[in-house]
């Protein structure tokens, strides 16, 4: 819906701004994948959440036998685009990403934003020449990650956790995990360690899944101490060696500076805005509703009219609110109007702390008799009077 | 990829502000629709494009049955949502929209952008409570957009179309249709009438579909003569009535001013962006490449410095050309900069005029004897020298 949309956007410019930082170069694949590709890695009778697309029915009269996959990851498709484009070393490193919808065949979608089978994904790919410029990139994307969350309101929540390399790695991946004492998912059960930071001065955490069986004897690779507290979280972000799994399913080499062929070592790099969306309206709610942080909210300030209408004490309008909502936007000021004639002031107040906009403007008789407009921040009970003519530079 | 994106992003933007100023409201829908939504209209069996997700393979341990349409156009969607929150006479009209990936299973996909399988579309719905204020939007809507195609340099070459009301409605729908010569898209042939102007001053034109089977004996219908060229063009949008089709088969009713139950009367408004894009390049192309207009164009301004590395007739820099990057993007001045050290000038000219940025800085040694930087239009042989400190003013 509309305010949703909103808040999701923001979540992505910041996401964008942060990997166009660190040279990401952003692009926009298809997520229909010609099935071939998929047969190229061996994953297309492997993924469990694969779906693809067939026709609905047989009522088109010209014979098409579509037969694709509907991508939920995109390394079938960015790995050949880029053995396209990258020839040489003087072509490496290479970042391309994206903010893409992703489709899963999700045994467990829950929980609203959380776990869906549809949702939007950024996904950055790197292709390196070898070890050492993949490892140097992998730290420099991970900070990129800790500024994102930090960006976000989560820096203090979230955590770099250790992860299992899955399938493609003996190395460990990593993750962004978002304690969450309620939090609604129980999958990533964490192990924290209270005094070790990463290199880049996240938290240091680990996943349960690096942690099990032994947990009594699961020492921290820094501190070797297994003085851990478990919490609940959320991942939010992972980051993921690759090797060389997809540059050889493709046979895709470049030539190297002694003229060698060689596979491209690969990385891929993902955060799901809609889940952080999730997890920021977990994270900040109260029970009035969502208190969405200033970066990300949908508007900054909710203009409340209690001068007209059935919100009026007494009949008639001076048509200050219309005045304030010209002011404010004027200069950049995003605000949301709540101007309904047929509404209550309580309906109206308990709306715009539903809506979660982090600052209020009241324009009453009562405000105007005291001198001027109401602000205040969502929550707070009593706010100030600011004169009108202040009132740009109050939110400027 | 990356330049091509920022094109479409352009167009994107420009066409979400002018639905934004008409009070459309963006959301954002889901491409994957339960088939139950499909089963209600009757569309699940007749609509030939239509494709559906399938589980891939039996890799799952778990059990899903994963069966949902992958919406090709979203009446199914909006539909069932504007029921619940459309209940009264006072909340109409409502004029939702998104700019959201369709997929059809299209049996004649070619043509680069101008046809595929996978495209972003904007799709505007309308609700009314009744046909007179229906007409009075579709007007409206109309207009928005002759404004689109004008202020993307198309308003020249796009007629509003009479076309064919399809399955839904007696009544005429309408396209915007760009003429193109060597147009690529030969199924809209129109016949032109010349002289004639829609009431919102957009020339008219009509449908081969609604001229056939007597075109030597119809008429337009505002001059009434027969005095039509025959052109070939490119549908770059349409809008459609749709009566209570939908509203109907949702049995989606608002409660009007006197109580009663009524159907909402519909209509719907689309335009692809990428085909859009696809056109624009059909049109501004010439022998070197694409001459974006300056609204989409990927960057305004292709920084080529021919001051350093094989480009520089001679060795060693001066610099400039990083201090007129600097000096231009500070000021928010898009701009491309090519400074590859390992390309030589004329390969620099050449990519410079297939990228198509509307204006090009060069820094060379000769500039600089001549007092600056060399300004110049894309296609044009010889710019103007700029002096350095001028450069900013001449883009603002």
């Amino acid at each position: 819906m509309p305010l949703g949309l909103r808040v999701l956007r923001k979540i992505e410019q910041i996401i964008r701004e942060e990997m166009d930082a660190i040279g990401g170069q952003e692009v926009l694949m298809s997520t229909l994948a010609p099935k071939e590709l998929w047969e190229k890695t061996g994953r297309l009778e492997t993924v469990d959440v694969l779906m693809k697309a067939v026709a609905a029915n047989k009522a088109s009269s010209l014979k098409h036998d579509a037969d694709y996959v509907i991508s939920p990851t995109h390394e079938e498709m960015i790995t050949p685009l880029a053995q396209s484009y990258l020839l040489s070393y003087k072509d490496l490193p290479a970042l391309p990403y994206q903010i893409q919808n992703k489709f899963r065949n999700e045994p467990r979608a829950r929980a609203g934003l959380l776990r869906t089978r549809e949702f939007p994904m950024k996904d950055l790919y790197s292709f390196h020449a070898d070890d050492a410029g993949f490892t140097s990139f992998y730290n420099v994307a991970a900070g990129a990650y800790k500024k994102v969350f930090e960006r976000l309101g989560l820096g203090h929540l979230t955590y770099f956790t250790v992860a299992s390399g899955g399938d493609f790695t003996k190395k460990h991946s990593h993750e962004f995990q978002t304690v969450m004492p309620g939090g609604e998912d129980t999958i990533y059960l964490l192990n924290i360690c209270q005094n070790c930071k990463s290199e880049f001065g996240a938290g240091l955490a680990y996943n349960k899944e690096v942690v099990l069986p032994d947990s009594s004897s699961f020492k921290c690779e820094q501190c070797s101490q297994n003085n851990f507290t478990v919490e609940k979280a959320c991942e939010v972000g992972n980051i993921f060696p690759l090797e060389t799994r997809f540059s050889e399913a493709f046979n895709f080499k470049y030539v190297d500076e002694a003229g060698q062929p060689q596979f491209p070592v690969m990385g891929s790099y993902g955060i799901g805005p809609s889940r952080v969306m999730g997890v920021l309206a977990e994270v900040f709610a109260d029970d009035k509703g969502v208190a969405w942080p200033e970066v990300v909210a949908p508007f900054k300030v909710q203009l409340i009219d209690l001068d007209s209408g059935r919100a009026a004490r007494s009949g008639g309008s001076t048509g200050v609110a219309d005045d304030v909502y010209k002011g404010l936007t004027s200069v950049g000021i995003e605000v949301l109007f709540d101007d309904r004639d047929d509404v209550s002031a309580g309906e109206k107040f308990a709306e715009a702390d539903l809506i979660g906009c982090p600052w209020q403007v009241l324009v009453s008789k009562k405000s105007l008799a005291a001198g001027g407009v109401e602000v205040r921040k969502r929550g707070e009970k009593q706010g100030k009077i600011v004169a009108i003519n202040d009132l740009t530079n109050r939110f400027n």
